[in-house]
């Protein structure tokens, strides 16, 4: 396969390499974030695409109809260096409602902000692997929100003015500060226009962790109309493979460009395995001795087993069951894992039906495929639905949304 | 992503394309084809591997566990210049019986050939889009064949020999014919070592005709211990997209990794479309007016329409809804077909339940992704599955083999 055209495209963990890369090579860039949508778009909110001088685009947001504008509103954000929160309403855009059609059929906000090292916090923590939360004040209730208020709403409480009320004044809009899930830490930059006082950091700490952990954006209410866009950013879940036969290229290549952070493990005397393995992210030469020293599992890996060796893939397996690995794929046909079974056994090892609930073997989804690609897209895709919690069906016998809607509020002080 | 390491793991097109290269460039190399399978294996009959002089291989017929010794043996059919066919019994191979692993835990007939003019038939009706059948014959009967034979067929019944008996005979180890189902037409090329007369075509013609439409390999007993392997080498399915926007690219991307014959399609002024989309085998820019005339749809055409606006996407469906094509994809939600069929009933279109059944929106398979790469790869699964008439579902979750093993017995004259 040959890497797609057009920058547009690209596996979203490309999009924040890229953002970290321009910020290292300096370049006057825009960054455009999808904060909220109504209708049905494309795109979720926390899509990005970074727009640089030349009117070149990195990742994208909608499916094409909304980007040349989008270049056009990232001048004005160049000149002034001041982010803009800009809302397109592609309903009213077209005299054929339908004409710009799906993706394009919908309101949709979008901040737009000058990169600097103002955004660096959330890149490194990305390649850190640490989830993140990007927090940007969208509405500072000095003016009336963009969104209907109730009016009550208007009027501080007594409670939001014990919580916040006071300080979320001096909160301006665009400004910024992080959460880091892992640390249980509310971080605010010193370039970042305001002082951590000025957050309701009580009332943005649950949403925070939650969207950061799911990877999600959302906007969230605090009252007197100050409304904050929180950009959940997951650091990528990893997909380990164990082997390194020549039917694991597919499955690597696969699942990078599906955002896997990627290991490969290779077994004994295993080489060359970064030069063959171009797309994995790290590899790893391990053996059954050191396996647990090697590798360190938790409830963001994803394991694909498939050494073609039954002694290591029991040994993968046994050090996986064990583990919080929510996924433990085995290739190889029923009856084998069912030696293997036996053979665990034989050493007083017993697995009951919960200890087996996270192993998928046969691997895959059901596609009937038989070719090496064919194979590891039947794979990746059982990877991905068991990642995001989906039954994988047609999307047509689904019931309800493609994108499942979630609805956080503030934890506390959401005007009621 | 990065083509994948090692010539091993291609799409099978790219294997048929490569003989076809050295069947052009010349070359001395050796053709090696699963003939049959007991057990577990990797891969099903009619999987293929080209081994040249120098020891590399493209294509794969095990997980790498066979690969090795079928390079030692394509060099005694390199000097011998006859073919062989070879029984690999991995089930005996190894000490530890489970020591190879997956796909290589069985008995493996393999039939390695010297890759000459006698194959080009092969390739190049693959070229032109025709299924194929490829028949050799394994078993001459002049020695006692490999497989048991019952003792009533070592005689040939009045039947048999009416119908085939004498000419069987003289048939050779390793004789070649082809057979075209479209023009229902038996060949036999001139150098494949014997004429079309002494074949048993009234008993291969039904066997080869089903496999080749499935591209399905299977050996057929003719009786008098004459066995016949029939590689059914079925043209690729096309899919077709419409559409240009950039997210059509990770869609080609994939399809073509999974062996379809990707065609573009874009409405008026699109272009650069060969540019932009490397990986599609052909591009086509079409009108409302000329999109019957540009475009032919059959039964093995997969549509997957995602113009992202409403009136192309209306006239694409229009056209592979009144056509035989077994998949009509359609990006967007529900509503949106809704408001698609309003405006068919408009214009006094109305479809039932059995027009729509091919009718497949929203598009792919519920994987819960939101990148481009993660919608085309939900889109993608959801083509194989109805390609090969699967439900995707998790195979853990399905009864039986993952390869459904299909019997096909000689049409008449099987001995019985």
């Amino acid at each position: 396969m040959t890497r797609s055209q057009h920058n547009w495209s690209v596996p979203e963990t490309e999009v924040v390499q890229r953002i970290h890369r321009r910020l290292e090579t300096g370049g006057d860039d825009v960054l455009a974030t999808i904060v909220d949508v109504e209708g049905n778009a494309y795109r979720r909110p926390g899509a990005k695409m970074l727009l640089d001088e030349g009117g070149e685009g990195v990742g994208s947001i909608t499916a094409g109809c909304l980007e040349d504008e989008l270049l056009r509103t990232a001048e004005d954000v160049r000149e002034t260096g001041r982010p803009e929160l800009v809302t397109y309403d592609l309903m009213e855009d077209d005299d054929d409602v339908w004409g710009l059609g799906v993706g394009c059929n919908g309101i949709i906000d979008v901040l737009l902000e000058p990169l600097t090292e103002r955004y660096r916090p959330a890149v490194e923590a990305f390649d850190a692997g640490r989830d993140v939360a990007v927090l940007t004040v969208v509405a500072d209730g000095h003016a009336p929100p963009a969104g209907d208020v109730p009016a009550d709403e208007t009027a501080p409480s007594a409670e939001d003015a014990a919580t916040d009320g006071d300080e979320s004044g001096s909160l301006e809009f665009g400004d910024r500060a992080y959460y880091y899930p892992d640390e249980d830490r509310f971080s605010v930059p010193a370039d970042a226009g305001s002082d951590a006082s000025a957050w309701p950091v009580d009332a943005l700490t649950g949403p925070a962790e939650q969207l950061a952990d799911r990877g999600r954006g959302n906007v969230v209410s605090l009252g007197d109309g100050l409304e904050v866009f929180v950009d959940g950013i997951a650091a990528p879940a990893e997909l380990i493979v164990f082997g390194s036969g020549h039917d694991v290229g597919p499955v690597t290549e696969l699942a990078a460009a599906n955002d896997f952070r990627v290991t490969v493990v290779g077994f004994r005397g295993a080489v060359d395995l970064d030069e063959r393995f171009p797309d994995a992210d790290r590899t790893v030469t391990t053996s059954p001795g050191t396996l647990e020293d090697d590798l360190t599992f938790d409830d963001r890996t994803y394991a694909v087993v498939m050494t073609h060796n039954f002694v290591d893939d029991r040994l993968a397996v046994e050090a996986l069951l064990d583990s919080p690995a929510p996924y433990v794929g085995l290739m190889g046909p029923t009856e084998r894992f069912d030696e293997m079974l036996e053979a665990f056994a034989d050493d007083g090892i017993h697995y009951d039906e919960d200890d087996l609930s996270s192993l998928y073997t046969p691997i895959g989804l059901d596609l009937g495929g038989g070719s090496p690609y064919q194979i590891a897209h039947s794979i990746v895709a059982e990877v991905l639905a068991v990642e995001n919690d989906r039954d994988p069906d047609h999307l047509r016998s689904r019931a309800g949304h493609i994108h499942d809607r979630i609805e956080i509020e503030a934890s506390s002080s959401d005007g009621s």
